[in-house]
């Protein structure tokens, strides 16, 4: 059923992120996956604008060795909470897929809040029996975002 | 298998009011089919206290008509989550589903907070090959209702 | 289809302790099973620290008698949600699963906030056609945990 076989892929990427590890995330993209975020302002109105664009696997590695030997923010986690994954079309050789997210953010002392939430619109393709994101694109409900955005959501 | 069909109506009723596209809200529900929106005080002690009621599709219609006429309130936009999907009874000709629900509430300036969470209580039944609701039940757990609900959850 | 078994259990678990229906929270456990919470900071440095710990079912009526006999917290309930189910392993008699939470706590005066959010990590058993904890552990995201853990997870 290919509606838990999505869902196993949502589960795994949001469980790679929170579990921090990150140099794992860009095996859950095509080798020229794109990933993108931005907001639903931006969405809405066709601007291209994303606060965070990577184009291949190999600058998802390097996003992530930066955050890696930077590391000059306060620590913290993500908790993602997945919610209302549909498959919006199947029929070609990419399913096309959505689905609502909130993600809550633990601070290393211990504070929590929600630091995001919206829309995941996703281009998905088999690979040698394995699903993976050819295009994952974020839109996040509010236009105020934290500067804090160094972990992918 | 119906929990998965179940499943896709919730992401569709959920994705259609976060996407604003409410004028298609009253699709989801059958003809004679009922809104209503209480608190779960008023739920336990069955009362009858709605603080939103809608009995038919024409009542559903002119509610989002007055809404986007009247447009004095806020902009803000919800992220439903919704989970713990269960259903209670199938065997009728009616289909008893529960569900626990978030929704994040993002103002127009960016501001987010949980809006409101709680149980959805839905008879769901089958027309034309269509799962569309009978009546459905939002039950919310907070007795502070905010004044601005005017989008339906 | 056991993804679909292990969400209903998942789901009945939750809104069995939302409803507050709390003496039939130990009939989710096998007879000997065990119930944890801890910190993710505890449970990555291999702590064995908990702050609630029952093992098996009598120990688990016990917390739940004493929570309603003593009755000196501040009434409030909680809202599950649980998303990014996953199952890790199902070769052996036991089925190891997790899972993603958040729960949404509402005081009595109407007042709500993200009081928790983690990982569960679950061991099931299968006895006499239905799906039972063997060990559920809860790791909280946060350190700062509030006093007010009275009602499981």
């Amino acid at each position: 059923m290919l509606r838990l076989r999505i869902d196993a892929l949502y589960a795994e990427y949001a469980q790679t992120i929170d579990d921090d590890r990150l140099e794992s995330w860009p095996e859950f993209f095509a080798a020229d996956g794109k990933y993108r975020v931005t907001t639903r302002e931006n969405f809405g109105s066709g601007l291209a604008l994303a606060m965070m664009y990577c184009d291949g696997r190999g600058m998802m590695s390097d996003r992530i060795s930066a955050l890696r030997l930077a590391n000059i923010y306060e620590p913290h986690v993500y908790c993602h909470l997945t919610s209302s994954v549909r498959i919006v079309d199947s029929a070609l050789k990419e399913i096309n897929a959505q689905a609502n997210f909130a993600v809550i953010r633990t601070m290393q002392e211990g504070e929590q809040s929600i630091f995001a939430c919206g829309r995941t619109y996703d281009r998905i393709v088999e690979v040698d029996g394995r699903l993976l994101f050819k295009d994952r694109l974020v839109v996040l409900d509010s236009r105020q975002v934290d500067t804090l955005l160094v972990i992918p959501i």
